[in-house]
């Protein structure tokens, strides 16, 4: 669930009580990390003393505080992007453009921000991220360049996790390590059609 | 100067007697590199009396911390890359092989992990970084595209600053974000050329 979702719950009983509960553990999260707490030093113990509850309480839903700062980053995103299906060409620019708008979003907001960047020193919690959040999206941009090998619009001889970092890597270097280049409007279907289209003049 | 110049250096007098200090100091910040302190822990006074010199002596040759850190790093670099000039494709080739390899000698020097997972949580230390190491890289590349616009190698309606990302985002991508994808050795080659002629099937 996240955080949004968790807003909408009642605390009455059965699953809607037990959603508040997450609700507020996630929320007391979300402040230490506004607070710049450094992730390093944020405990169960002390998500469970912000979030008013015990840590069993934690343990019963979280195996430990990596999955539950995955679930606060995941509460943070967009809800996944609606492909158009109207081409292979069409489905990458989805799915770049929805790596620009993430690049936005963290160039904009503080807290994740300063997540990501101690997300690199704390080797399980980028494990937990990139299994739960990463490899679902590299999927899905694996399975369009699929259907465009199968409907002609990619070359079959092209190896798919090369041509997935083809249509990817740029906006993500874009986004991730390149802070103070451009993120303009048009960059998806740009790098999209530029890569399709290949460098080489055409005589 | 780098710590592998500065250990040829000869502890005589005026220049290589300087240089000589320099690379203690700088094999002294190795040192706590290497111990894992981290690097906000790591002061000027603190590297001062590591390599059992005054603070003053440090100040005199570097503004800051961040300029010492920047110098261990480059010092630890391979030397800039000798390019073939045979074809904007071949030079682009090597300059992308560079990547592979630093990103090689990333995955296996814990104190290189260790510094660059650090780095994104120093913004002083990523812009000097980046100014010093990363911007002059960014500019061979930039020159190596031109040139190949000039030579009717690149088409001439390519934004460089994207055919920039297009070329070295898929290794960087690999290299830093992935740390577990091949760096198979015909990487760079197969970036290139596919980059070139497009991933659209030709008729």
């Amino acid at each position: 669930m996240t955080v949004e979702q968790g807003r909408n719950a009642k605390g009455t009983r059965g699953r809607p009580r037990s959603e508040a509960v997450e609700r507020a553990i996630l929320e007391g999260v979300v402040k230490l990390f506004e607070d710049g707490v450094p992730l390093a030093d944020i405990s169960v113990e002390r998500i469970a003393r912000t979030a008013g509850v015990g840590k069993a309480t934690i343990y019963r839903r979280w195996s430990g505080k990596e999955e539950i700062f995955v679930d606060v980053l995941r509460g943070l995103e967009e809800p996944p992007a609606t492909l158009p299906g109207t081409s292979m060409r069409d489905d990458l620019v989805v799915l770049v453009e929805r790596i620009r708008r993430r690049g936005l979003n963290m160039r904009s907001s503080a807290l994740l921000h300063n997540v990501f960047a101690q997300m690199k020193s704390l080797p399980k919690l980028w494990d937990v991220y990139h299994e739960t959040v990463i490899e679902p999206q590299r999927r899905v941009v694996r399975d369009v360049l699929r259907r465009g090998v199968e409907n002609g619009e990619l070359r079959a001889d092209v190896d798919l996790v090369l041509a997935n970092e083809l249509f990817v890597g740029p906006m993500l270097v874009r986004a991730v390590l390149r802070p103070n280049d451009p993120l303009d409007d048009d960059l998806a279907a740009r790098i999209v059609d530029t890569v399709l289209e290949g460098m080489r003049p055409r005589k």
